[in-house]
């Protein structure tokens, strides 16, 4: 039988509160399966910036990373961050190891390349361009990747890269190996169908519902490529994606919008 | 046989000059050895330091860390300096992996007692409480640890250890499993005979040697533990110990200074 992976994405809403983010790392070193934790940044690296004189620039959601944001996130996601939760982690008894791209080649990206918008140092990722057999040696020897959203380009470029498409991607590629499951963990319980209305969390979406949603504006903004990262996994093999929030974490029951192909 | 490990720990002087660096890295990159790379910081961490408002303590070339200077340093190191290194290696087709010592519990140390000096948190490491496991891992499948100078304590404490402590204790702990050769690479070109002459390299120094220039303050402040470290490490069965400067490690003579138990 496959053996099972999850595969977890954490918000910067977490982030931002410690002790949601104590209580959310004791659950997930609690997970018998392999897993793998995905994060992002949260609000300390805009605080860096402004500390710094950088203002952030974001247009749709991204971030526009020059040069200057490149290090400062390099430091806050690669560095504060990412070690604060393996050190946290490896207390619980979970032997993490934090990573970006770069490390063992985890994730290849390529710089983002100029349109309309210069995102400057932002990376994107391709399912083809992935060589998951680093991350398959540490989870094979019960080591838990910690994966930061910087990316390389391995011509020596390190790459700011959405942490939710990472997430996506990695799930696809180790589909293969692993039974997957990818969890989305947000700031919201789940999908709202009443984005006025924290209680209204679908339990189920498909493909059909999400096109209706997305036309009469139910689902919008950050939320459609959230949504459309899940899809990809899903039709590359992924198991199962749920979006939730931390609470269905911390009680280890994994509640929220459980996203699929066609209602069964 | 048992396989050859060369464990190289390079100092602030490379890291504060890019283009020495990029040429340290090359040729680290074609040792055809498995090899462990070792730094601390550079300049940066003090610039961002006073960029922030926190004025770097220093007490006989240790740093003071307070819980500010240690958020800094974790930035700085295993952010920004490692996932710099571990990008360029990349590029040169070296599948190197950016470390502290938390992640996959790479090298535990404890808080050091507050003494005379509160050194804040600041790391101490002994040979006994090391597990290498993770490490003989990587290089065992072609991985390229790159350290840098931050261990935990298992706790969840991230703590600021010195490079050149790392780099002797994860050399002692790995000649069990390896033939080790260490490699100090300094701002000098080896152990000066005259502090006041930068071409009186010694050529080979032993303890009693050591003990004669300490004692006639040729050997002193900054060197002193450095010194130790090397005998420390020839002392727990590392083959060969050289102190030298970048150029060494550029025209991979890794000419220096030997530094050996006896004078054979």
């Amino acid at each position: 039988m496959t053996q099972k992976l999850v595969i977890i994405k954490i918000g910067g809403n977490v982030l931002n509160s410690p002790g949601q983010l104590e209580q959310v790392l004791e659950s997930f070193s609690k997970l018998d399966s392999a897993k793998i934790l995905v994060h992002g940044g949260g609000r300390k690296a805009d605080q860096l910036c402004t500390s710094l004189g950088i203002v952030p620039q974001m247009i749709g959601g991204r971030r526009i990373t020059d040069a200057a944001t490149l290090e400062v996130v390099t430091m806050v996601y690669a560095g504060l961050i990412n070690k604060s939760i393996v050190a946290a982690l490896q207390a619980k008894g979970c032997n993490a190891i934090g990573l970006t791209g770069a490390d063992a080649n985890s994730v290849q990206g390529h710089k983002r390349p100029v349109g309309d918008i210069d995102y400057g140092f932002a990376g994107d990722i391709e399912i083809p361009n992935l060589d998951s057999s680093s991350l398959r040696l540490f989870l094979d020897n019960d080591l838990t990747p910690v994966l930061c959203s910087i990316t390389h380009d391995r011509k020596g470029q390190l790459l700011n890269t959405n942490a939710d498409t990472i997430a996506s991607v990695l799930s696809s590629v180790l589909a293969k190996y692993y039974q997957v499951r990818l969890i989305y963990c947000f700031e919201k319980d789940g999908v709202l169908a009443d984005p006025e209305n924290d209680e209204s969390v679908i339990g189920r979406i498909d493909q059909k519902e999400y096109q209706r949603f997305q036309k009469s504006g139910v689902i919008s903004h950050g939320m459609i490529p959230k949504m459309d990262n899940a899809f990809d996994a899903l039709n590359n093999g992924v198991e199962k994606v749920t979006i939730c929030g931390p609470k269905a974490l911390v009680n280890q029951k994994m509640n929220g919008t459980e996203v699929c192909l066609t209602q069964e």
